[in-house]
């Protein structure tokens, strides 16, 4: 199938952008296709990478608010998940994809449980994605045991869906809730299956402090002692990091997945965006799952990034607009290794469409500072996914069926 | 004119609004109504009120960003508010009222120029607003004897044109603009004329300092000592205050406007909210002009308010999520002295009803949290001002020709 977007605002000036198959073929050229969409008033931008969720946490969303991160965790959202079926993660799963298509991300880098149930409902609603189980063992030999047996029949399942736009990883949960051995195997499984692997570093001061007293060096020099940074790393967070700790991320390669809202809202920290940066660190933006968040809006991402980075660091020309829709673009790309985050021929075709005829687009004297700090997820009109539409209009299919089904699973989860 | 909202959520449980005139009549008894509106899958929620901003800078948006504010001001935003016309502000603040109305909010706080524009436009719009012709003096005596003259001139306008939706007030624009004289005259002339005074205070650390340099007080005591503070005031920003200041504001009933996304982009600072809140201050919430935010979308000030106080004081519980729509609701209906803010017999009928049918707010185990974290103002379907059906199904008359209209002005003003 292919399909031509006519007379679309790309990258200032007017154009037309072929799709043929799941690739961007040309740009510029107007070429018979199967289905033309009418690109007037409209402006294509590369679908947005959210590089850091837990996409079935949707079923969770304002369940537990305004708490400190240990009751909010030991009382509320850990008791709950104890409780959860991959039914559960499959239709909390499809609601996440539903939101994301409705807000222009279209591809996620997600680690959770039971995730076959978001394997198949990735497959079902057309995004791409890097999926990881979650790996925790709490330091017991047992646990670890089943842990791998989890991760290598997960790996099998998505390998065995064949699904081009499912990608999965290794999902090691945190440095408190993994052994260094796990740690060890996971790096070893990772580079012999040539997976990505999927992390939390660094979230709060209270990690880096503990791990210092198990382990005797705080996480990075402890990661880096046993191989475990490299290339292959997405690691969420990064708040707590010195300088030198910046500098070996960047050196080993390490991608950053930077979660402002989660981090506010928990009241975690805030990323050294600029010497991140500096060092040349791969920098990508995430909105964690919505227990911390509580969308999955990247628009909103983006500007929560960069006026809380000004904020913090008390410099309203930090993170400029360009950058924060680099981070949430480009930067993605490049943290999960995919050909997406630029509209460019041969990159997959992952593209949305923004409807610029919205009052708070209005007036456009700097398109990029409109997408980054006057836009929401609801200015997207249209979202394709490798060279697929999944949204025309602001419609999709079975969207009332998908909303049914969370809100009642999500009742039942809780009075369970 | 009489209204039925039927079937409609408030306060957790399914009831029938009936609005007769501009005001709530009845809650909960189903009569006759000259307008039917299905409230199902809908909550009924007061119109959202943004007590500071300046409407007509929309047609700023996105000209200038991510500068430090003296540049940002020198350099961007004067130079270009000096070729600013009525008719320019008249047409931005059309668009402001449309995108306001398209977010929920039905009542605002503004001061700017030209703004019999704005009274014009709001006249036409169908918005509640409180309205103020900006004050600056430099200092100079002539300069200030203008201002007087445009300032009665434009309180005579505004009741001259006798409509109950739109109060004038006074806008002196800040202590390092105008004249401890003038500031006598205003306060002097609030009280004659039973007027709101709309203020700049305490935006920057700098203010402060140029303050005490010039008057030998910093500006609370300053102020205080000219009996400029008082329950007309409605002060935004009120950043950099101590302990004991606070204290003052509180006593003598000045209400607060937070500013959280302008004073987080422009790295303004942070408000110290617990304090004021326990000094037992009245806060409310506005979203500064759209040069400084750079959308009018009260939903999102409302969760960066939160977010934003949690990270910098380091607290997660800090502002939980009613504290933050209390200050966009009760906070404004009292920061302005308008029976407004709360859905009850007898206020004024400002009303939105907001769509529950959505992703971002499924599933629903708290509705205040997700109106507060995971909204936005395009969740809004129903806007109701003054017993008037603005917006019905996201659908408002002349939207096209509006946005157009701005976006031409919007252009010229750049390149005259």
């Amino acid at each position: 199938m292919s399909i031509l977007i006519k007379d679309v605002l790309l990258e200032g000036e007017q154009t037309d952008i072929y799709i043929e198959e799941n690739r961007i073929s040309e740009i510029g050229a107007r070429v018979e296709a199967d289905f033309v969409i009418d690109g007037t008033d409209k402006v294509a931008f590369p679908g947005l990478i959210n590089t850091h969720t837990h996409s079935a946490m949707t079923l969770l969303r304002s369940y537990a608010d305004d708490l400190k991160l240990q009751e909010w965790l030991e009382n509320k959202i850990w008791p709950l998940e104890a409780k959860l079926t991959e039914n559960d993660v499959y239709l909390g799963s499809k609601l996440a994809c539903l939101e994301m298509i409705k807000s222009g991300t279209t591809c996620f880098n997600d680690m959770y449980w039971f995730m076959k149930g978001t394997a198949r409902a990735v497959e079902e609603m057309g995004l791409r994605a890097v999926l990881a189980e979650a790996f925790i063992d709490l330091f017991k030999e047992d646990m670890a045991e089943e842990m791998k047996g989890k991760t290598k029949d997960f790996i099998s399942y998505v390998r065995g869906m064949d699904n081009e736009r499912i990608t999965p990883a290794l999902g090691p949960h945190a440095i408190y809730t993994v052994s260094k051995e796990s740690l060890g195997w996971i790096k070893d499984f990772a580079e012999k299956e040539d997976l990505l692997i999927h992390f939390h570093l660094a979230e709060t001061e209270k990690e880096n402090t503990d791990c210092k007293n198990m382990h005797g060096k705080r996480p990075v020099p402890f990661l880096d002692n046993i191989g475990f940074l490299s290339h292959r790393l997405v690691a969420a967070h990064s708040i707590w990091l010195t300088g030198e700790e910046i500098k070996i991320l960047a050196e080993k390669g390490v991608k950053i997945s930077h979660n402002p809202t989660s981090n506010l809202k928990l009241a975690s920290g805030i990323i050294p965006y600029q010497k991140m940066r500096d060092s040349g660190s791969t920098i990508s933006l995430g909105t964690d799952g919505c227990a911390s968040n509580n969308n999955l809006d990247m628009f909103e991402e983006m500007k929560i990034a960069t006026i809380a980075q000004k904020g913090f660091v008390k410099d309203p020309t930090v993170m400029p607009a360009i950058e924060a829709l680099k981070i949430a673009t480009l930067g993605g790309g490049k943290a999960l290794g995919l050909k997406i985050g630029e509209i460019r021929v041969g990159n997959l075709a992952d593209i949305i469409l923004i409807d610029l005829k919205r009052p708070e687009l209005t007036p456009r004297h700097n398109l990029i500072s409109n997408l980054v700090y006057s836009a929401n997820g609801s200015c997207v009109d249209t979202t394709i996914c490798n060279g697929k539409i999944l949204m025309q209009n602001r419609e999709i299919a079975d969207e009332k069926i998908i909303l049914e089904n969370a809100q009642s699973v999500a009742e039942d989860l809780v009075s369970r």
